[in-house]
């Protein structure tokens, strides 16, 4: 008799769990199957009716990794704030979970991303995820008159690199002592006032290369 | 008769150069003295005259390395341009030239940025060199009005956070892809007019903490 659907979901957490302990305790690289299953209890072919194959697990990994931030992501989207204060949580929240975990065990930190720089295939989806939901706040955001004159495409660059060293997990590693919510903050007022601008007339320098 | 001071100086620039070519060759961990001195047709005795030790001879290298960013602050710092315009051609003229590198040879690009990791002793102080010419930009900026209420020390860090992307050499090889003249262009425009904006007045984000 084929095993119900909601006790396979839960062995795949439960291995999933056990292979997060591995990664943070040697680094992604070094994982194996073999050692799962091992550290499971279980034997290869039980473990294989769970993942087929390393890329699997590892895909379970990112899903499990990225499940809260995704939450947090949904969660601010739906809410009803104001799109400033909006786009301010939706970096806020991320950024305070993945410092407290960085605060935790930096080296466990550093192994998801060393991880993430090797399975880059795995992370994309969920870069992409955000990117989407970031640009619903920019639309809404310019439903209020924001970021004139400028593409969606544009924004979602220019506001991806102003606030880098909060969102990018490798940039957020290397600058992490010098992050705080209240410079996020500043940023995204910075961002908000900062790309609306419109009367710098010739002082910008934005103009300099179509000039 | 001692050598004269010019002489070991172009010595020590030849050996440089030739370091800097084995650390685009093979990365900076494998570099050793003796290699160096195999490179040169010389002996590790008469290497020892120029570099009396590994570590010598990698700030030499930083030294090298860094000499025309430096050339390229002190130029841009000692021009009659505006501040605005100052602080743009500040980070533009170091990001095309890291850029053009990068374009070049993207694995000595990556050398040098492992290399500095490593080594970051030996990079604290052109960073250290960087901000105090930065501080001096935004000195000039807030003689004009511009960052009113905010500490240069404060605004130094939001720049160097906002403007990352363009002159963390590790973030900028993560972002390379994406990055523009135009989006710095505009970044700095943000800088300037959204860490200048006084009358968001409810609207901001950056007062939250303190309400």
């Amino acid at each position: 008799m084929p095993r119900a659907q909601s006790d396979i979901e839960a062995g795949q957490e439960r291995l999933v769990e056990l292979a997060c302990a591995l990664i943070e305790e040697r680094g992604g690289q070094a994982l194996t199957l073999q050692e799962v299953a091992v550290r499971a209890g279980i034997s290869p072919a039980q473990l294989a009716r769970y993942f087929e194959s390393r890329e699997a697990l590892l895909e379970a990994v990112a899903e499990y990794w990225f499940r809260p931030k995704v939450a947090i992501m949904e969660e601010v989207v739906a809410s009803e704030l104001p799109p400033r204060r909006k786009m301010y949580e939706f970096f806020a929240r991320r950024y305070v979970m993945m410092r407290d975990a960085y605060r935790a065990d930096p080296v466990a930190y550093e192994m998801y991303v060393e991880l993430g720089n090797e399975y880059f295939e795995q992370v994309r989806s969920y870069v992409d995820l955000a990117d989407h939901y970031l640009s619903m706040i920019i639309a809404e955001a310019m439903g209020e008159g924001f970021f004139p004159g400028l593409e969606i495409d544009m924004t979602l660059s220019l506001i991806n690199q102003m606030v880098a060293p909060y969102c990018t997990i490798g940039v957020m590693g290397m600058l992490m002592d010098r992050l705080t919510e209240e410079k996020l903050a500043r940023i995204i007022d910075a961002v908000f006032d900062g790309l609306s601008a419109q009367d710098r007339g010739a002082m910008g320098v934005s103009g300099l290369r179509a000039a």
